[in-house]
Order: C-alpha cells, then structure tokens, then sequence
C-alpha cells in the first residue's frame, strides 16, 4: 500500500458511521422513479433532481440544477479553489423502466433492505456507486484532500443522453476538470474489479412494417393479407444468425479495430469465467463460447440484437389474427472504430433492399469509447480498487454504453476513469435489481484513496 | 320465386315489428363480455348461458343449459313433431377477447346504435345472426310452417370448441336431425351474399424459447447471451416465405386437394374483387395476386401465420434488453384432405431441425371441412338468399374454421349449410365489430324461407 494523506482507520470508522444514512439516502432515491424513457413520470424526474440537490447541500456541497431542453442536470462542488487539481464525477440519476408484473419479487420503486442487500430500480444503476462516490467526496473535503470534487449527475442517461451535449456546450467551459470520473460500470464478478477504458456504443432502430389499420381474422384474410411480425420475423432472420450472432449486413464488420496483444491478454486474464456469467444473469442458455471469445465478443465485438417485436396478440394462447402492424426494436453495439451514423446507414439501406416497405427509425445513438489503461490516473484507479477492495482490477472493456462518457472527453479534454462498483448479479437493466453495502463501503474507500492519489498527480505535473 | 306456405307480407310485416326487441336483445347479449378466452370472463360466461335460456323461453321455445367439463351448450327446441323434419341450428355465444385500447372508436362491450349499424364485440360474431335465426325460427313457429327448430349455442367457438365433442358424445343422440344450419359465415361483399360449402381447418401451435429467467441488459451480455426473440424470427423465416405466403415445411402441400374446374368457376364468378375486400378488411397492402388467386389462396390453399411473438420489450421506444424467453404464436389454417394431427407433426420436426431448443405447443385445431353444393338442401338455401336479399348467393368456401360443424355432420350425419349474414366490414375478430338491420332483416327473411323449403324437402323424401 502507497501512503496516505488520511488516517485509513478514521475513514473505516467514517464508513462504518454513515451506513444508516447511505441507506436512507439510498431508499429515498429509489422511491422516486425517475423513468426517464416514460413521459408520465417526468413530474419524478424533477422530485429527482431536487432530492439531488438536497442530498449535495446536505453533504456540504453547493448544487445548482441547470435545465436543458429535456431532463436537468444537476452540478455540485465541494471546493473550487485554482492551486488544486479537480476532478468531475459522472453518475446518473434516471433509471431503467420497471414493471413488477415482470418477476420482481417485490415491488421495484420500494426499496427493500434484506441484510447487507439493497433492492429496487437504480439501486445499482447509479443511484446506490453515485451516493458511495457523493459520501466519499464528503469525507474528503472534510478531511483536507487537496482536489476539487465536482458532481455531475445526468437524468438521461437512460434515454441516450440526448439533451447532454447541449448542456456541455453551454456550460462546459466554467466546469473545467483534470480528470473525468465515471462509476457505472460492472465489475467481473464478486471480489474481482474491472476497471474499464471502453465502452460499446449503440445505434438504436426501430423497424416498422404496417400493412393494415387493425388486426384482422387469420381465417377471413390469411393467404392475401400481408403479415407485418412474418415480414419483420423475414428481415431480422436476413440481418443477423440469431444463433451465432454473426451480423449479414454487408461491411457490418468493416470499421471494427483490431484489439492489440496486450488488450487481449489483459482480457483473458481478468478472471472472467462464461458459466459464473451465466449464473450471474440467470441465463438457462448462452452462445456457444470459450472464455476467450466471450470477452472479446461482449467487450470488443459489435452485436446486432432484437429486443422484442411490439404488434399482433401477446396475451395467453392464441388469438387467430392478422396483424396491421409491427415494430421490431433492435439495436446495434459498436466498438472502435465504428460510426453510429454510417451504420445506421448500411441497416437501413440493407432493410430497404430486403423489404422496401419496412421503415427503419432512428432511435439513441452513441460512439464507442476508448480511453487509456496506462498512465498515472489508471494506476491510481487500479491502486485505489486495491485498497477499497483488496483486489487487483483487471483492465477490460465494457459491453454497454455510457453515451456521456465521449462527450464528456471532448468536452474537458482530459482522462476518463471508470471505477464501477457494480456486480453482474445486481441486475443492470433486470428484474430484482440490487445493490450492496460490501459494494458501497469497499466503493467510499477505494474513491478516498482515488482522490488523495490524483490530487499528487497534479503537484507531481 | 316459389310460392310458400306463408304470406310475405305478414312476414315483412313481423320483421318490421320485431326491430325493437331485436336490438334490445342484441344490446344485451353484446354488453355481456362473454370472451371464452378468458378465464377472468367465466361469469359472464355463464351469465351469457343464463341470458341464452331467457330469449329463447321468451321467444317460445323450450331452453335446457347443458353443462360440460368446460363451458355449456345452450339448447333450445320450438317443436318437436316427429312427423315433421328437424334442422338444428348451430351458433355460437361466446366472443373474441376485445380491448379498448387497440382502437375501438367505443367500448367494445357498450352496444351503440349508429342509425342501422349495431356496434360492439359479438354483434356480427356470431350475435346478431344467431338472434335473426331465432326471430326467424319463431315466426315460422307462429305461422306453423311444419318443420322442427332446435337450436345448439356453443360457448367455446372461439378456443376451438374443446369440449362440443364431448357435449355430442353425450346428447347428439337425443337431438337427431335432418339437416344442419350454420350461420356464422362472410359474404363476398354487401350485395353478393355467399353459401360457403367448406372450411378451412385450423391447427395452432406456441413456439416457446426460453434462454433465460429474466430480461438482461444487451450491453453487459450482448454477444454472449441468445436472444429467444432472434431465434424465433430465423425459425418463422425458415418456416415460411412471409412476403409470398409460400410455406417452406417439406410435405406442407402434399395433401391439399386439387380444386375442381366446377368449384374454380364458382370461385371466380362469385363477386370477390381484391381491392374491395383490401378496403373492407382496411388493409394497406396486400400479397400481389390477381382476384382469381386470391379466392383460391383464401378458400381452398393453407397458410402458415404468426399472430405475434410474446416476449421481450413492447413500449414506446427502445429497452436495450436481451429477452430471458419469447413465444410465437402461430397457426396454420387447413385444407382438405390435411389432417391437423399430421401437420403438427411436419412443423414440429421442422421447427426441431432448426431449433431444438425451440418448443412446439400445440394449441387448438380443428379439421377442414368440405360440404355439398348441390342438392335439395343447397338449393333451398339459394333459392331463401335470393329471397331474403334478391341477390343469387355465390357458393365458396370459406377461409375461417368452425371446428362445430365438422364434429355434428360426424354426429348427426346430415347435410350441413352454412348462410351466414357478416359482411367483410363488420369486422370479425376486428375492432370495432359491428352489424346491420339490412343483413339482421334480410336474414330473418331468408331464414323462414329455407325453413319452409326445407319442410317440403322432406315432404318429397
């Protein structure tokens, strides 16, 4: 261990004080849904951003929440003075839609405390890393860690960050920072960190095929009727081998950047392990996969992927229609050096060739990411997990998308780390989803020991 | 015309008179939700039974509930002479789900009056023509037209009549009969009425994925986990051309019937002309086919059809999810001389080949069924269309399937003739299903003709 400008067991009893009030504070954050992606709940997206700025305030932060075209953003400072080093914080305060008729085991804008467990919707994507980061920030300040910690909590995250541009353009200038640091990310698995320096970026669709103003009877109209879920059905099958994955567009793999030697070794190395990834996420299948290829497929390969066909019956049995409409939701992951836009392109004019009739919508989009694994701040990330957590992150990339994350790199030119705190079993996106003390405690640590590292890069630069 | 054994007038006039309570039966019969789908509608179920029983004793005629394992037949006689013949008239009670939602311009279950239309689920399948025939049945009662009425209400039309084998296995023998009447049948178009003397067939099947217990994030996992909803679109693309219709399980075909030179001609000749029945379904496209293939794909060729697939992300947008599992609800409608049995068989092994992790679940079926369309019985139904509408019925088949008719010419071993009163627009299975005076009035019309023709065919007998 590296020394510290903090007393470590100081910070342990801080740790072990505030638990009650991360919980509360937690609760409270979950009990509001902030579904971004649903219009109804844009009143809780506001009670969202105000509890945010309560929880800054209360903290001892100053915090502003500056609108934008759609869903705030809320900013908060604990220092700003010129001789110290700043960093920002990335975290956001929306959260994924949730319906309890889906599985959950109880209902999902309640939080629920079972032991050392956190469960509800956003407890681990983010409320619960961004309150670990928003105590540790806390503890900082008041202890005299020379570095400016700046929050800044984005509400569309969710939805593709779609207003988070316009809120850089405009205010990015008066928030200038020497590094970017983002907790939203899932580690390989329980006591193995991952510290990731890639994101995938996405190209969402929606193809959409109407041959019909209503559903009308299989057996009146079938044979003559144009059936919109068997051409969709037709256009997804000629896209991707839902099998292997392999996508068919032509130059789909074109602009996919070779990963280095060292990137792969990395990879291999990390401890992933494609059966526990498979418990981690309930899956009763997966692709057929060495662990080899599984980390290069999720953190270094594109996907084409189908997330469901909206139109025709879906209730029990069977309902003997035709129907007028379809809608396939799909979307592609992309990896370096992969567009958004040029991709969307070839769907597009790939689709229009196999059924000119389907209409393929643009939905989010986000480049991929690539940041460094080398260098002072990467090592302070890998020393600061070390000590939060007594093991050694391995350097991977991440499957999903932060759209923020390049946006943000352009923004303030500086590095991005990545220090997630989330475990595949919390369930990103999933039913039942949760979080964890050991997570946030080990989190508020290794996040201390980060600050009190990148304050010295600054002295040393 | 021939002559009758009743006076036209007098019959004009009764019709005339009988307008109120035909629709205030109607209005009744409509508001009770009778959907045999549904488990949650099972009190209305019986409700619908009880309300059957009333109409029928108030039109005269003796009514017995007669339960099964599932839901009751409802039977009702107006003589029982067994000097005379006996035609059993078979409707059914029960109705297709029906939601608001889907773009019912009113409550599906709200009967409403539009001058002469009637709107609501039910009206026009199969409510209303069954209430013509008992406005008919009683008239000809009255005026003594010396034949016996026995009506046969189904409450499982809709899931395939599950349980009416049962119900004839027990009663049929009781309840002989000299001819079958089936009123639940579509015109050609208003103006063209139709005597379909076949059905297509029906054997339905769930295609059911499961490749994991929940839904998870596509970024985590995408590239490693399979996607149930993927796999089924490539499984329904392999099982059928969906632009073309053409079926791709080997052997599908081989046990079609030829259509005959006669039955073509009758075909050909009946009226049908694609782009009205395109603007009467409100279809915005349809497979190119000149009207000459389109009456033989939908009255004498099976399909293939998917009415949905069930699984993964409906909403508005996009939810970057990779499904846990997906079901595809699909069947294939039937001709002569394939057996469903048979069929399921093909597309299951197909479905196997191609998918073994893919489950086939059979749903309810139904043989097709091919009738007369010459003989006493077809030309008295010809001679009461032309009656009741002047206008020369066109004799067809018809696309749909009523599993009833082919399990009672089993059991009662008589001819069976199907005139129904439904038009392409109102709509069946569809939304905002309706019904009209016109085809209500000219039905009751044709009804007591046929019965009068139908006494003196056994007469000559």
């Amino acid at each position: 261990m590296t020394s510290t400008s903090f007393d470590p067991k100081n910070l342990e009893a801080f740790i072990s004080s505030c638990r009650a009030k991360y919980e509360t504070m937690l609760a409270t954050a979950v009990e509001i849904p902030t579904v971004s992606m649903d219009p109804d709940h844009r009143a809780d997206i506001d009670r969202g951003a105000d509890f945010a700025c309560e929880i800054l305030k209360d903290a001892g932060a100053s915090a502003e929440k500056i609108a934008t075209r759609g869903n705030p953003v809320i900013v908060g400072s604990f220092s700003s003075d010129p001789s110290r080093p700043t960093v920002n914080i990335y975290n956001h305060m929306d959260v994924q839609p949730a319906d309890e008729a889906d599985g959950w085991t109880s209902p999902p804008f309640v939080f629920k405390k079972e032991g050392d467990k956190y469960l509800g919707r956003g407890s681990t994507d983010d409320k619960g890393p961004a309150l670990a980061a928003l105590f540790a920030a806390k503890y900082a300040h008041e202890v005299g860690i020379p570095v400016n910690i700046r929050f800044v909590w984005e509400m569309e995250e969710e939805i593709g960050s779609t207003n988070f541009d316009e809120f850089l353009g405009k205010h990015a200038s008066r928030m200038k920072a020497n590094s970017i640091l983002v907790s939203d990310t899932i580690w390989i698995a329980r006591g193995k960190p991952a510290i990731p320096y890639g994101l995938r970026g996405l190209q969402g669709a929606l193809l959409r095929l109407e041959t019909g103003t209503k559903d009308v009877h299989s057996g009146t109209t079938g044979g003559v009727a144009r059936n919109p879920v068997g051409e969709l059905a037709e256009v997804i099958g000629k896209i991707y081998d839902a099998r292997t994955g392999k996508v068919k567009i032509p130059g789909f793999y074109k602009d996919v950047r070779k990963l280095s030697k060292v990137e792969l070794d990395s990879f291999t190395k990390s401890g992933y392990d494609i059966r526990r990834f498979q418990r981690a996420h309930e899956l009763k299948k997966t692709r057929k996969l060495t662990n080899k290829e599984a980390v290069q497929r999720i953190w270094s390969m594109p996907t084409f992927e189908v997330h469901g066909i909206a139109g025709g019956y879906q209730g029990p049995g069977l309902k003997t229609i035709v129907p007028g409409r379809a809608e396939a939701k799909v979307s592609m992951r992309l990896v370096p050096d992969m567009k958004p836009k040029k991709m969307l392109g070839l769907l597009s004019s790939f689709v229009r060739r196999i059924n000119p009739d389907v209409k393929v919508i643009s939905e989010h989009a986000a480049d991929p990411f690539l940041g460094e694994f080398t260098g002072p701040y990467a090592e302070a990330a890998s020393e600061a997990m070390k000590f939060g957590f007594r093991a050694t992150p391995a350097f991977i990339r991440e499957g999903g998308t932060i759209g923020a994350v390049l946006s943000m790199q352009k923004a303030w030119k500086c590095p991005v780390v990545l220090m997630g705190l989330s475990l595949p079993e919390h369930g990103y996106h999933a039913i039942n989803e949760n979080f964890d003390w050991g997570q946030a405690a080990g989190g508020i640590k290794a996040f201390v020991k980060y600050f009190d590292s990148i304050s010295r890069i600054h002295g040393k630069g």
